[in-house]
């Protein structure tokens, strides 16, 4: 007869877990995990030990203690919308979710904020907001299902960023469980403050490797009243680029300028499968923008300055929306790339490269030879303003390991290119697991270092989301 | 006969500095040092022993790296225009000044931003940039004589910063000096960075004592094209509040609302002493607000909107200005408080707190029952739509004990009162010497040490710009 006397640091800490949140929301069977341990980067799923969905910010920070106590890893999970592996268990131990921490607590219509905690999806927190008068103008595209937690770790930007300005921007104050179990809110809800070190905008991107997001204040701002879509098609790529530089340089601020590359175009085209406007012969290359106002008349003053600079960089067409069926129709294929991106036996390498705009269209041509010379197919799209263009690897869902070393050796072009010409190797979708073996590459080393003492100092026992950024 | 050979520490510093600056930007003369060792703060003037002025980042580095070794105080210095003593040399040791880094690097038109070094008087630096049709829109009512490092060190906020935020939205990039001589820049000069954790905000507002700025790069956007203020008289404080609470739940963005109370109008206009606008019998308190647009049309709709807010609210009469010369006249009491407030044997503590607007109105009026209660006159006005007032204790230049102890009472009951309410203890115009005490007050005990460890792991030696903050 053999005594069991020897329990597993698994078993103990679900049973501590057990303790703290109860037992409906410990969960360590294989059907219970299953998704927990994937977002949407890749195909990639890690298995885990521990799923555990805390009710409140005390049932966090005391999960955080023992999980420090036992030097297991802790893997925070809002949306599981990120396609850098921010959110994937890459050394096993406890995913942390935080879907139950779901309440939008408050707003405050007069200080023009909300809170609402990290759990919340983004479009509920949006249509909240809204139906009282306020706007959060920066919902990423995920906003459907993504969670503001995540929008936050990952300082998620939006197609309206090009106005408004990315998450960072919107963040007012946090509410942190430290990887230690110590919980600070690390600002305050008020419109000015130099009071200490900005420790929220410390937090605002940092990929929950440094704590773990359980309340958010949002800086909300007036909605305009008016607002048009427009849609160009272009002959040539240069054509797009050159109109977007004028619109950067003009008194337009538009609320989008999302450019479509003739290699999205078609693909989501052929994927759709459906008359869509502008596609035709002669258009390689649609350009979006969306113009918003608080009267008619500015409106209108925009529309003609947008216009005309839209007709002077030989728009071949320009198409204009302002009810809501016309401008479904017209932003229907910028919208469906990511379908079309993971349809028919085909994943993606996400490239969120992020250049200056004086540089895109250079930058663009140059991705272009690069996937060409390793005969990778090619999908660019999204924020051109920004200088913010997904340009992503086209593979195949079974990829073999000759695709999977031409992609990784285009992928490393393409962000050396990047860096050498004033990029950054990511906008908006983060480092996570995919990315950071380029971090030496953006970073020189006293910059990297002092990353990662920071990490050490708040993480000293690394447990948190380790494997990711650094 | 005594031979003298133990040189001193100082002699020994002041030798390697002028090593690597050349002896004419290194001085160790009391008639050189004079000024330096004081900044706007009350009548503060602290000895020190040496002064740098060092011309390149190299220097910079260099002279930190001395400093190190000698373990000497380093207090960095720009314009000296901050009122909290963030340049105040309270340890002795060196002085650095960044007033030779004086140079406008570049601009970049299509990529809209600038690069200055830190020496750049900010006006300077507008008018470059205005010059070629961009605009820094949250320039400093210091403007004239403050310098960029010292802005961005301060995260300061501008009569603009209702509509555009502070100093911190339009930093993209820094070159900075660590406390041990190593360079970093801390982002990229793109529009969109989610690479790394933001090392660009821990040192935006952080006063000096994590690393010198010597380089920023500012974002700039297009410049509206009209605009028009509105000079309000009230007659009674709640009814300017109520018609600024208004102006915030509207569709308005205007680019300043500033408010006058009773106190600061009456002083000031004695100051004057010349007839000045809505300065009249039955009129407490003004209430200036400007408003910007692209267009005519887009400025009228906004002037009516505003019109009809300030009428709802009772205001006693409006006047509206669209020429420099009217709204000279309409802004000069105003700009004008600060002299009041040093004028006639006068000077004042600073008080900087901001609090949610919805609490603006009971925290003027208890900061008034808090100051007449120790017999303190008090000024109250500045950047309500913000909830950001200055509300300055006005004391004897010569200060007996008796005021000073009178006037510490009164901060630390306003202190009090405003975290209370969700205030901090500084809206634009940082912690410094000043406020440093108030910090525990302010933040909690895991909060406040992980600002200490943070700064403990810059500046190991806690040789840079101490005394401050923490």
């Amino acid at each position: 007869m053999i005594i069991d006397n020897v329990i597993s640091r698994e078993k103990q800490v679900a049973d501590a877990l057990t303790g703290i949140c109860g037992g409906k929301y410990v969960f360590t069977g294989a059907d219970d995990l299953y998704g927990y341990g994937k977002d949407q980067t890749l195909d990639l799923d890690f298995p885990f030990d521990i799923l555990v969905k805390p009710g409140t910010v005390e049932e966090v920070a005391a999960i955080m203690e023992v999980c420090n106590k036992h030097r297991v890893p802790v893997t925070p999970r809002a949306g599981g919308s990120g396609v850098t592996g921010g959110a994937l268990p890459v050394n096993r131990g406890v995913v942390l979710s935080v879907e139950r921490l779901n309440r939008i607590i408050g707003i405050n219509e007069t200080d023009g904020y909300i809170i609402v905690e990290s759990g919340v999806i983004t479009a509920d927190m949006c249509r909240h907001a809204e139906e009282r008068g306020l706007y959060f103008p920066v919902a990423p595209s995920s906003a459907g299902y993504s969670m503001v937690g995540g929008n936050v770790a990952e300082n998620a930007g939006s197609i309206n960023s090009c106005r408004y300005g990315t998450t960072s921007q919107y963040v007012m104050n946090l509410e942190v469980v430290l990887p230690t179990g110590e919980v600070i809110w690390t600002g305050a809800n008020v419109s000015k403050n130099a009071t200490g070190f900005n420790l929220t905008q410390l937090f605002v991107g940092s990929e929950g490797v440094l704590g773990i997001i359980t309340k958010v204040v949002y800086r909300l701002v007036p909605k305009p009243t008016h607002d048009v879509s427009l849609l160009a098609g272009f002959a040539s790529l240069e054509d797009a680029c050159n109109a977007i530089t004028a619109i950067r340089r003009s008194a337009l601020q538009p609320s989008a300028v999302e450019l479509v590359c003739e290699n999205a175009l078609r693909m989501t085209s052929a994927y759709l499968n459906e008359p869509l406007p502008l596609v035709e012969e002669g258009i390689t290359t649609h350009l979006l923008v969306n113009l918003q106002d608080f009267t008619e008349e500015g409106l209108m003053h925009s529309m003609e300055l947008a216009g005309n600079i839209l007709e002077q960089y030989t728009a071949w067409n320009i198409l204009t929306g302002t009810t809501a069926q016309e401008k479904e129709k017209m932003w229907k294929l910028r919208f469906s790339i990511g379908s079309a991106l993971m349809s028919e036996g085909r994943k993606y390498r996400d490239i969120d490269i992020s250049v200056p705009l004086s540089s895109l269209y250079r930058y663009i041509r140059r991705v272009e030879e690069i996937a060409a010379s390793h005969g990778m197919p090619l999908a660019c799209f999204g924020h051109a303003l920004d200088g913010n263009l997904h340009t992503m690897l086209v593979l195949n869902e079974d990829t073999g390991e000759e695709e999977t070393e031409n992609a990784a050796r285009a992928v490393n072009e393409i962000y050396s290119y990047a860096i050498d010409n004033g990029g950054v190797i990511s906008g908006e979708h983060g480092i996570g697991l995919l990315q950071k073996e380029f971090m030496p590459m953006q970073f020189s080393g006293p910059h990297l270092q002092l990353m990662q003492q920071i990490k050490q100092l708040l993480d000293p026992n690394g447990i948190l989301n380790p494997g990711k950024v650094l």
